[in-house]
């Protein structure tokens, strides 16, 4: 096993009515003036930007409102919000809504106090050095990023999706009250799961074959996802099916399934290309991306593939080689994916062939012109990116 | 399922050598001059606390050492750190052992500010509002104080042993090489294992049936403690084994295994007064009074009893009924227990009879002389705890 390190230092607030706390948790780590950062109406219409808002003024803390992030939250935006949180002297964010929201105020908080543009930090043309504490409000179990050190920011100029991690990007506090979700469309819930098990999957799959307890949990969590997956879409306001998906989508990406293991991340890579140039979801994108990258890299580690199989699917791979016993496990994998509408392959995710230009232009940017590789299971180049790419359609 | 509270924000530093970076984690959590509290000599001899020390030199951190702790830690020692901490203006406390010299650490960071005497706050006599921030190497897995908010005290005068417990009991960073365990003899070893477990058999035991991703995390730990305690016991230096019995000792302890459940604690409460009576080890104590308290409590929740010997115990209980199915539990988890040396009744674990006189006086000090209950699943009144102890013989 690999030496690591682990921290996942956010307060979580776990239950029903938990937004009420939310001014109480500001005050507790030391925010006085808030920004506080949405998406579109839907948090409005609901009445839980109202809840918040109430929850601040009760402890007495001051806000402005910045709301209208988008899905793969743009950096006009966060420049917005660093203009804003320099003029009202805000101290700390609160981000209201899911993976877009949280990343936004992500890029805001390492963007404040940083000397040049924000997207510098993205491009790895500069490193921030102070931030502004955050926390948030979790309204959408997908993206994990209440508890993890990364955020995703797109720059409009150009269609580029680019990451940037920090410690002092993990929220300090993520409110997460289960009921706050039953209004998720089915397709947004399924996006949600397969995100999340990605989440594990991509550290799951790795070349250490010898951390038990990391992989005995990633299992759990993964068979756990699947379960309360296929219940939460036939019972969308079944509170206990909700809360486990919710919990779940944010133990798959604070690291504790990744203890000693190393993460491959390369589905995840791919998949920024196809949600970069198609616009589709990214959950949706991950589901179509990774039987390709499973049967191209599966060869490195079959027994892993093997054991997935058996562990997490629930495949009798008993009398099978462990060559059937990866593709059987791989198969089933999609035929879950397939049960809670997600596509497994590029056509389904897109609506039409995928061209071969399209193929070569995301392998291209995905190896940043043929000058870097991802994945860790199997280093993939920008040839095998467009091989994966292709054998997806 | 229940609201939860989740909050574990000790940075952990796992590996080989990891000891070697505590200097430069006591400075990252602002520590410049630090108590380095450890137990006995075994520490000193293996080399460790020289490692500690240059690593505090290198980093430029002064300290004072103050050594001695014993199982079982003394509210005596404490207040000697207490007054060595304000005499030296000591402003981080590091721990190098096991759960009796965190706990103590934890002891002198809540005593350090209070106006009264220490041993008040276990008694529940007043508040600490002032904490000393505190990190560990541990050496030892089995109490999980190392990432858990609580600590545990004896007092020798009286032989009595509290606890209390605090968020801001929490290392700061708690620094794990499994090499260190290397040379802990097989009993303690097996005390160990079993204190993890029965950590987590303490919050999986309860009435909340409906909290899936929790329990099956709980299982995975359970079983991975069983596989791996087995081959450490066959192969001390295995470090893999090593390392996943350490891992998972704090996984255990650090509220992952609570989240969503009640937990019970009884086994816990029963146990702390065998150790003080007879001064045996606390995880041996454990052992030897858990299976007698799963048969007197099993009946609030028999299914529960059931799922657990089945997921965690492999018992093949198709065809039983729900309360055979919870005896094969029981019986299967005792059996373990046997396997790693861990006495299973009090005979064994005393090494002569248990008289009624002793009975009744731990029945007496476990009830506060029949004021207080422990448990939740069953709630236990003084006569319950007689009878817990009285099966047990």
């Amino acid at each position: 096993m690999k030496d690591f390190k682990y921290y996942a230092p956010t307060w979580v607030e776990f239950g029903r009515n938990a937004e009420e706390k939310v001014g109480a948790l500001v005050k507790r780590f030391g925010g006085t003036r808030v920004l506080l950062h949405y998406g579109g109406q839907s948090a409005v219409r609901s009445g839980l930007i109202d809840r918040v808002e109430n929850s601040l003024k009760e402890a007495g803390i001051a806000y402005v409102k910045l709301g209208g992030v988008v899905p793969n939250p743009r950096v006009s935006m966060v420049r917005r919000g660093i203009a804003l949180c320099k003029q009202e002297n805000i101290d700390f964010l609160l981000a209201v809504g899911g993976g877009s929201v949280i990343d936004s105020c992500k890029a805001i908080s390492a963007g404040r106090y940083y000397q040049g543009d924000v997207w510098d930090l993205y491009l790895r043309r500069g490193e921030a050095t102070r931030f502004m504490p955050l926390g948030c409000v979790l309204t959408i179990p997908a993206a994990g990023s209440e508890m993890s050190d990364g955020s995703v920011i797109t720059n409009e100029e150009g269609n580029l999706k680019k990451d940037y991690g920090s410690d002092e990007f993990r929220c300090k506090f993520a409110v997460m009250n289960p009921e706050l979700t039953y209004t998720l469309p089915a397709w947004q819930t399924a996006c949600g799961v397969t995100d999340m098990m990605m989440h594990t999957m991509e550290r799951y799959f790795s070349k250490d074959d010898d951390m038990e307890v990391t992989d005995a949990v990633a299992e759990a969590i993964l068979r756990t996802c699947m379960t309360e997956g296929r219940k939460v879409l036939d019972h969308p306001t079944d509170y206990n099916s909700r809360a486990q998906i919710m919990w779940a989508g944010s133990l798959a990406h604070n690291d504790l399934t990744g203890c000693g293991t190393s993460g491959d991340w390369a589905t995840h890579c791919l998949e920024h290309e196809l949600s970069g140039m198609f616009d589709v979801s990214h959950g949706a994108g991950l589901a179509a991306i990774w039987g390709s990258w499973a049967r191209y890299t599966r060869g490195e580690n079959m027994s892993r593939f093997a054991r997935f199989a058996h562990n997490v699917m629930g495949v009798d791979t008993s009398g099978m080689s462990t060559e059937e016993a990866a593709e059987a496990g791989i198969q089933a994998m999609e035929r879950f994916y397939t049960s809670i509408g997600m596509p497994t392959n590029l056509h389904d995710l897109v609506g039409r062939d995928v061209t071969d230009a399209e193929i070569e232009e995301m392998a291209d940017k995905c190896s940043d012109g043929d000058t870097k590789t991802v994945g860790v299971l199997r280093v993939l180049h920008r040839a095998d990116m467009a091989a994966i790419y292709r054998n997806a359609r």
